[in-house]
């Protein structure tokens, strides 16, 4: 009899956006003629850039010939030539030295957050911010690496780390010993980055006991501040207990286009019980070859152009429009009288419900007075109640008349 | 302490093919004007349809505006034109009916024969073919749910099923309880295929046993005599215990832009170690929302122009190209006395090593004196030693030269 994996059983119901399709859903068949304007879901709307665009356009005519078709990408971690691009570009400038053996690419930051618990034992203690992206979590459980879940919805052996406006939504260290930690800056939802102090504090701790750090840096690109850090590897000591995660998806618009990757320096270890030093690389190298195929050489050609001089003005003229889009919300809610945080390094702005309502109170608020839709904080993590995500990924003008509804009639 | 998943110790050394590359390499070292042919590794060679060449390149131009613009999948399981053009296209004409939110579109049948284990417990009990593609395998013992390998690299708790000569490199029913059966017809590496009744026969053992049958079809389309069937849902009852895996890397040439599919029908259960039903595409679904994000637009819209009718007839011109070689491989090397199978209804050539030799044996002597690389049959498990992979997807030209050298210099 073939038996299910059973820790699928404990994952709590809703992955978070299904129920914000179903109210909305549900809203816009009671009233037909709403114009619905979406600052919910963190996904893209500006077109691909004009040089992404024409490497993609080369790359399929590539594939027309015989001379030039790409079949597998052999080795399946991602051609040299993008990942010495991302290497020469992402790191080095920054005082920061990756081989490209230590570049994996993947289809997305996503799936490779998902995965990369895979080649840790069942036994870590897995620490992660509260709120959190839910991924990191549901992954854990799935794998067996969590207890059943509480009336909250936090999971029996995870360790959660409030992050609230007191502590200005970066996490204390844990009281007690963590094996895993997930930690995402610029951050999904909070909108809050990590200074160099910060994370130095984090990559000590993990030194000291052993743990590794999963930095999830995919919305480095919206920092602007020149202080803070985009990569975990400009913290000295950092290759040594650090993975970071980085995507295309938010950088250059690739949600539909599927393109990330992830560092895992040669020099990390982890552990057997018996405490023999084993290569966290090689793991992931091995994980990635057996279960995964590499990316579409079309979208690897146009991540590449990304790293062009045109590739980079044309990127980084599309992130201005999001964090114009970042500064018109926080600086009009903010006149509105509203608590908010994010949004200057960050394409997320988290702000406090008003009136003392709950987050899905004040979801239902937006959505049925002015047609706005939102991201309940609470979807994120207990510590997201009270709180309300909104992202700067939409299109300018639906932005303005969001805002302009809000002010008026809110 | 971050500890490591020590089932990855368990895994053998070599995955094949680095090994036949570092032979290769060495070879050509000390050889530099040797022209190695490849009849190796399984990937294409020919450039994409020009249909499908025609729908990536409009699927860009869509990206590159703001109106037409693709951000993510929603529900990562692929967009409904793609869904229904699989429905319509591969299962209809055949008399399965297949919905489409049966259908889960992936990066490859490589990944998703990978990822499906992760929904099943740990105590199923996997039965697999000797040889066998060895992601199944693999997969397994990542997951935890084999022991540790014996010499000849067969691995505990997996039941093997030899497949050689004698039964024309189709399994027997195991002897005992098996509850996940991987199967693979056309078979990758002997280019073996299933009859409708040997079919049956697993199809009746798993509803008898509530096994689940993981059928890999991904060379469905080089199937060319009529009476054999394409998909595993042509036989009565499959929807209740059988799992289909599709692939357009070898039917589209698709090996660099990465598409496939995953057919979990919604009647199919597993169950619970207590006895309670569980629905096996709910878990699937759950899977692939949270692990995987979706497959690139442009991707896709290339995948559906395989389905119209001028991208078939060119897939088809494309497969016939492939056959052709398959044939003259097959032919001329039973001419030269070599005992062949396969390649009738597969891109593969399954050969008798001759002399006695072992399969590293005949493959050093190719190497050696005709510079042609094959695949070493113990590769794929001890019933593959004294047998020889050779696949069609080679240039016709150098097929035509490769065969001359043997008939000449072996």
């Amino acid at each position: 009899m073939a038996t299910i994996n059973e820790n699928f059983l404990k994952l709590q119901a809703g992955y978070l956006f299904p129920e914000v399709g179903r109210r909305v859903r549900e809203y816009q068949a009671r009233n037909p003629d709403a114009k619905i304007i979406s600052l919910g879901i963190g996904d893209v709307t500006q077109p691909l850039a004009p040089a992404v665009i024409e490497a993609m356009h080369k790359a399929v005519d590539e594939m027309s010939r015989e001379e030039t078709f790409h079949g597998y990408d052999d080795g399946h971690i991602g051609y040299d030539f993008l990942r010495k691009a991302i290497s020469e570009n992402d790191f080095k400038p920054r005082g920061v030295q990756i081989d490209t053996d230590e570049i994996f690419i993947s289809d997305g930051a996503k799936c490779d957050t998902a995965n990369i618990q895979e080649i840790f034992g069942l036994d870590n203690i897995v620490a992660v911010t509260d709120p959190v992206y839910p991924v990191y979590i549901d992954t854990n459980v799935m794998a067996g690496r969590t207890g059943t879940a509480n009336q909250n919805g936090q999971y029996d052996r995870i360790v959660y780390m409030p992050c609230t406006a007191e502590n200005i939504f970066v996490p204390a260290l844990p009281d007690k010993p963590v094996d895993l930690i997930y930690l995402c800056f610029p951050n999904n939802p909070t909108g809050a980055v990590a200074t160099a102090e910060q994370l130095r504090q984090w990559v000590d701790y993990a030194r000291q006991n052993k743990a590794i750090i999963l930095f999830d840096a995919a919305y480095e690109s919206f920092i602007s501040d020149p202080d803070i850090p985009h990569s975990i590897y400009e913290i000295d000591g950092a290759k040594d207990v650090a993975i970071e995660f980085r995507s295309f998806s938010k950088t250059a618009g690739f949600t539909g286009v599927r393109c990330a990757f992830t560092v895992v320096p040669n020099q990390l270890k982890a552990h057997t019980k018996d405490g023999r030093a084993a290569d966290v690389n090689y793991l992931w190298h091995r994980r990635h070859s057996t279960k995964f195929n590499g990316v579409s050489y079309v979208t690897q050609a146009g991540a590449a152009a990304v790293y062009t001089p045109e590739g980079k003005k044309q990127c980084r003229r599309i992130i201005d429009i999001y964090m114009a889009n970042a500064r018109l919300i926080r600086e009009s809610l903010a006149k509105l009288g509203y608590e908010v945080y994010g949004g200057v390094n960050a394409p997320y702005i988290w702000m406090k419900t008003p009136d003392g309502l709950s987050s899905w109170e004040f979801f239902d608020r937006l959505l049925q007075k002015v047609n706005v839709v939102g991201t309940p904080g609470t979807g994120f993590g207990p510590s997201g109640e009270g709180y309300f995500r909104l992202t700067a990924f939409a299109k300018p003008a639906d932005v303005k008349e969001a805002l302009q509804r809000m002010a008026n009639n809110l």
